[in-house]
């Protein structure tokens, strides 16, 4: 990411920050739909009086800017010396839709207060200027941070060319992922499971390894179907998934994505591109694929954010190669289908969490 | 338990419920240094105005009610006709004080109002009976749940005989409970270390296996020294645990107690009865000792509350056989000794926990 130009605080008002507070909530309207796009919020703001708001809402529809100065025309509303408020810098270049610097500048808007510059190369910087040169005011840096947090999986991505990793991990009370080791068993709650499929329709691909995809034949799919099936990757360093798994046989919008070690077979390669899979090739690595080798040729594909959903050992490698960014780890009560206790208490104590879980009674 | 007699939640009036509440507070005094006698307060009020307030601070100390009424007779104050709220039955029975029903009658207290029944086998309505029998008018059941809560070891001891067992394990982030199997490493931070060390005060014993025993070689003492130590139990059914070992060596108080299986050396037995420490000897089970025949006679040196601070191998022996009532997770975002993360948020989804740690960046 390019060194940004510092500003101090003072040079935004107390008003500054609460429009681009309202630019990013907006933004939040764009999750789970605007991925692999960042969500962008948008507000246009005369006399203290707020005029026009957007925010992007989907892959391929208008930016948030766009959006807003399209809202004030239908409305007969002029913007000649407003103010912008955007929570990412505005692109200048034509993508799915023309460059919003073209439509800021004929909206006759007279500043932009810019949350953050777009790191895409594309524009980096490039949008303020050429704002600038049509003679706009241009600030950047207010609220900064939390622009970068809004969409952390797209800065990930453009500062280091990988994709943003999540790892969801289910334990038992008694530390295991499973009830039986080498078994399917669903540990977690049907409140639990909802929720990670919310968090599928907010990724770009979901990630499991090689046993997983067999042990479990997982179909790793948005179930409510609210929202977009994720790519389906498996690490598969000797390409072992079963044809008829979910993965392979059901596939028809051939979003399933096998990632092999260098030395797999090239005719099984071919039976899984016959059944509409995509199968990568990368190097070794401790007999798996290498994980960050993986990551990088995932990423050519434009997958910023990955959900993975892998037992321990894939978990574990990419954790120990620093390329997870976060683990949301689901704490089941649960010892075994049958057995469980209820968390009563949940204390932050320094760094750690202490998780009282009471047992319930069986007569003993 | 004996069947309690139930009154309808309407016999008592708010006021009643806020002088009990008060009571329970106090007992709260008695925490860590009354077990293993229960806690208990106890708050005697006239027209409405507190005359006096006591608790059981200590074992052996005065108990709740003889210690309010001790602190009213000090202030030269009459409680001729008072209302005296305790959070548990008042015992008939000489131990190490004199029996409370004699206090009370003789203080010319008019009405005892009580949360709980005491269901030590040697009181156990025997002193609502003295009470009510000397003219008084009593009445029980009033925040009973709560007061239940407040000595639930105390509790489970009485109804089922056997020790109420927490079992505290510590897990990494991905999911080990030490960074090396077969080694030892202190995964917690000094927050949560300290948070034990008041756990620790607070029970009657702590027990480990012989594994976590020879390989950790705990001294399992109340570090702070704000509480006295513990017992220290060892399952070691082969008697394994080295004689130089600090809960062997450095066993001054003799509170030391090796649970081995039957069939162990006697010449063993004879080694670490001659360095102070206590054997006793239970039936074998799946190749360790059996936990409820251990428990059992735990219970009968008089221990109540056990704190496990074992691995994962009698945790789940203890959890499977339904010995566990509470287990304490203490949650580290830590990886290995170098490597850690930061929890981000933490969220109760249905009966799950879904704990979010941010990892932090390695300039990937």
């Amino acid at each position: 990411m390019t060194r940004k130009r510092t500003l101090r605080r003072d040079e935004f008002s107390e008003q500054d920050r609460i429009f681009m507070a309202r630019a990013l909530e907006l933004a939040e309207g764009g999750r789970p739909t605007a991925h692999p796009n960042p969500y962008v919020g948008a507000v246009i703001v005369h006399g203290g009086t707020v005029l026009a708001e957007g925010f992007h809402s989907r892959f391929g529809a208008s930016h948030a800017e766009a959006a807003a100065i399209a809202s004030a025309r239908e409305q007969g509303i002029s913007l000649e010396g407003a103010t912008l408020y955007v929570t990412l810098e505005p692109c200048c270049h034509s993508g799915k839709t023309p460059p919003c610097t073209k439509a800021i500048i004929e909206s006759r808007i007279g500043e932009v207060i810019v949350a953050v510059r777009d790191p895409n190369p594309a524009v980096n910087g490039e949008g303020i200027a050429r704002l600038e040169k049509a003679g706009l005011r241009v600030r950047s840096g207010l609220l900064e941070e939390e622009a970068v947090k809004l969409n952390e999986a797209y800065f990930h991505f453009r500062r280091t060319g990988l994709p943003f990793v999540t790892w969801k991990c289910c334990r038992t009370l008694d530390g295991r992922t499973t009830y039986r080791p080498g078994t399917r068993s669903r540990i977690s709650s049907p409140e639990a499971d909802a929720r990670v499929d919310r968090l599928r329709a907010s990724v770009d691909a979901v990630l499991v390894g090689s046993r997983t995809a067999a042990i479990d034949r997982p179909r790793l799919r948005v179930r409510s179907g609210a929202g977009t099936d994720p790519w389906r990757i498996v690490f598969d360093s000797r390409l072992v998934t079963p044809l008829d798994s979910p993965l392979v046989a059901e596939n028809s919008d051939r979003r399933t994505l096998m990632i092999a070690a260098e030395g797999a077979s090239s005719e099984r390669i071919a039976e899984y591109r016959d059944a509409g899979v995509e199968v990568d090739v990368v190097p070794e690595r401790n007999g798996h694929v290498d994980p960050r080798a993986a990551l990088a040729r995932i990423a050519e594909r434009g997958i910023i954010e990955i959900l993975c959903e892998s037992g321990e050992t894939l978990g574990r490698a990419l954790m120990e190669e620093g390329l997870l960014r976060r683990v949301l780890l689901l704490q089941t009560p649960r010892l075994t289908e049958r057995e469980s206790g209820e968390i009563e208490a949940i204390e932050e104590v320094g760094p750690d969490l202490f998780i009282s879980v009471g047992m319930s009674c069986r007569g003993n």
